[in-house]
């Protein structure tokens, strides 16, 4: 999309070691794609997977949100007594019988509903099953009824037993000052009571490069002031300090754009009530740099109760700082 | 709230490096307040978050005692048959038939206990619903039946599965003698039988400094006369000596008060149980040093079984020791 | 079955180090055999093991494949059933009473459908046990019945929780070009959405040495020219070069078979789903490595989406490289 | 109970660091305990405790075998029925009514069978609660089967998931030839097809000596051949090599049993199925050491179907060696 002349843009300094940590120096043409979704995710697609493995109801269950997920449990449930409603309604008016075989009009209505009492294992009696096939098919319904909400108990447990870092990455870096010169800086906040511990931040450079008429992707790690911290109760904003020695010094933001560039920030950490290791990712791309900029001072001034607090909210607040 | 001249009070010795981890050079005005609360939690706050991640029912949850807890699964449980007593009581006299439908007073009453019997899957049928809509009330109750029964399953069994260390510590520190000299001791006791194993343990000296006119809160790293042990079957004393290379040389009990000393205990492990590792941690500060004291023996002499044994319950026992 | 002339075949070159990894030096006499089967399980079996221990009920419920495992939930279903069918039969054509103990044929039938209500709690009362015998059967069913709703549910949930490593080994491994020289190449791909990060691998040589008349099986580390990747997204192909260090210097195709030669392959990473380090493994004997060839490209030239894709199954294919 | 007179015995020789796991240094005037229990518990007691600590009702819950397991559950099961059997007796024989309330005689069996048919939710109505009381006893129940029934699926699942290293260790040690001198050996099997990986060993020499009147117990590390393999398909010999190095040297087995030696050993691997790390240990006190002896080989020769294989049942055996 966009026409690129790389021999006119200087390329990056700094080790020639990679760190490219996966995707390799394929290129696609359309330049300005991501490789990492800001929310972590790979920007990649898998073909050649039989159907039942490209479209994973497990892994769906697990991350989708809770409304999603109760609603999916709603419309199985449904699903499922619908399919056995028609079945006992297929069996006959004779299959069904009991108290309220009269009182419930019509023979769908009757059949739902003694699926529905069958199923959830409630049995009133008020409606019961009547004869060989009916009564097969209660069997039938019974024991996928024990499968379902053995089904449902596990998919709740594993989606409260999932550990996640509910870490919030500013939506844009900044180039600020930073000790007599600039610094690429990123910030996080831990949105979590429930604690992160022992975090490390890694970030790579990813930008693209013109060899042999052939464009290829680089990596470069960046180094960063202060990579590990103990705690994270509230906020830690990432440092890479542009020295000579850096891969960015001298490099403009619209050098930065024709090269491609894409920052990815890689945490990981323990979370403390699941006593797992957690991982969050997230990428800026060149445009999400905001230059001579830094970020605003979220903590609270403290008040009389003394305790240290930050405004959330606020994360993504910048100011001109040049 | 103290008056601190910060001129007078010597800064601490000790390597340049910090060893902050993670709250940052951030002091509030109000000193005396600690970072870490005794029971390991940050004394932090979040603003900005939205009301529904503020309050985690899951975490609540998880962390709450057995008694807090069940009282809080029986209001549930309560709540919801109030909710569908509510329902097929609107549902008219006319909507819950059966034997018992005479014998019990009150149409409250039989639509609570038709609510509790559906909820609950029993369905003795003494009482049934009757008719489309209460048959439809008796639908949803059976869904949100089984998913709460998945709920209160996975709740049940996240809170066994969540591996915590079960260590006490003591709620002093102790300045006492140590080969020809002094050393700042803690002391922590394993409560379980549930073995912690391979323990790490690391102490931090945090206290403020005036920099030009700014009060910045400092961290350094304070090194231990052993930080691991492969077993923790009863007690551990963690001993810093206070040598001359020691950020403490020199401070008096007045001194780290002034300063708004916190001595910050982390402690990590693997429960052989879970095979997880676990982290515990606490704080002290200056006022809960007990200087030129030891802690009591708690080892019981041995007996005629010849097993090791001690007192937890004088963990935090001291006596004068010069 | 081979007649080999171990002193013909050139040893090894390489560091004298050994890189066991475990099965020590017993060779079977029967070469041509593998250590690792290509599914990563070992070539081996226990002897002398109560029989309790070697059929691992749980273990096989676990790595089941889901029609399996729900076709023995199945069988166990209708097994108790039909235990307790023959209980209440034998109990009696008495002990079996209510409004269908007249419209369902039989006693076998009406015994039948009884437990099966009983089992799954539903309880219409369209059929109840009768009698102290019959209600004492009804009562250890119902105990039956709820541990086998808490075994299924603790086993299906077991299944979901079980973190694999969803990776695709290349059937054969290639000795293609690389650098100036030619290089032994495997490659795998990443079936899952669910991301696998921070993988590390290692490959090993093992082959049979005539030592004193016994043939002993030797085992040398072949370093990688990329040991480790931060991401996983699509695929990633294992290099170890073929210099004048590698063990693999010089020798042919055919010295690779005489000596029985595998290569072992080793994978861990960390399925960031699950917050779980998991392990993959497989191994190539000698006449899986196709020489002279190179693993054709199977990442997609970028469409109008800018997504990088890759087709998986293709992994396999080769094409003819010098 | 031994006398000792520890100046006739040699200290050990090595390097004066301590590898004291945990223990301390306090030594019971009972010599010939151990430190560890061969099944790698520890020997301590905790006093000074609360009942309710002392007794961890989930951590036996967890480990018990499941033969007691389920005669617990079926305790606690019979339990609350007789409760709730005597709450409904209590209510009076107008409680209770339906049609199997003459049939069952006696008013405490039906107070029984409507309790199981309540605490299991089956409810078929040939017995039902009758009037406010019974009917509020039925509620009750009912919540109380709901979290039983969610108490016994998280244990049974706890149970499930509880990563264990299934390895036996051998109950005696030896003191073999090895590379022209002798080397300390033990011996371990893995008992499970569920691998075990990355195993790593450490060997401690505990023993008692005599520093200014009071006997005081030392820890020395002793350096194995081979401290860590990637596998562990079958078995694995621990050996450290007697060397004029070893802490061992020069030490007979009656001056082994004067300083009261304990050899501690510690496993640890990760469980492949459960993408945990796993840890074993044992003990072998100076008269659980067999003096020029080995152990006998245990790998069968191979059969026609070249797998690998080892009998298990004979780990223990020894034969002279000198």
């Amino acid at each position: 999309m966009q026409t690129m002349n790389f021999k006119a843009i200087p390329t990056p300094k700094g080790p020639e070691e990679s760190s490219d940590p996966g995707f390799g120096a394929v290129v696609s043409t359309a330049s300005g794609r991501r490789l990492l979704n800001p929310d972590g995710s790979f920007n990649v697609r898998r073909d050649g997977l039989p159907w039942s493995e490209v479209v994973s109801l497990y892994h769906a269950a697990l991350v989708a949100g809770w409304p999603l997920f109760l609603a999916w449990v709603a419309i199985i449930y449904v699903g499922i007594n619908v399919v056995f409603t028609a079945a006992f309604a297929l069996a006959g008016a004779g299959a069904i019988v009991g108290p309220a075989s009269q009182s419930v009009d019509g023979l769908i209505a009757r059949a739902f509903f003694l699926s529905v009492e069958t199923f959830a294992t409630i049995g009133y009696g008020n409606l019961a099953p009547q004869g060989l096939l009916a009564n097969w098919i209660m069997t039938v319904e019974s024991f996928v009824g024990i499968l379902a909400q053995a089904l449902i108990t596990g998919l709740v447990f594993a989606r409260f037993a999932r550990p996640t870092a509910a870490v919030t990455f500013s939506r844009r870096a900044v180039v600020a000052p930073f000790k007599n010169g600039r610094a690429l800086m990123m910030r996080m906040a831990n949105r979590r009571k429930n604690e992160l511990i022992e975090l490390t931040a890694t970030l790579s450079f990813s930008y693209v490069e013109q060899v042999g008429g052939e464009s290829v992707r680089r990596y470069r790690p960046l180094p960063l002031d202060r990579a590990k911290v103990t705690f994270f109760p509230l906020a830690w904003t990432i440092v890479h300090p542009i020295t000579p020695e850096s891969p960015l010094w001298g490099l403009s933001p619209e050098q930065l754009e024709a090269r491609d560039a894409e920052f990815l920030l890689l945490l990981s950490g323990i979370d403390d009530g699941f006593a797992a290791t957690v991982h969050a990712r997230t990428s800026y791309k060149a445009a999400e740099v905001v230059w001579d900029h830094k970020f605003t001072n979220i903590f609270n001034p403290a008040g009389d109760d003394g305790v240290l607090s930050m405004d959330i909210s606020r994360l993504d607040e910048v100011q001109e700082a040049r």
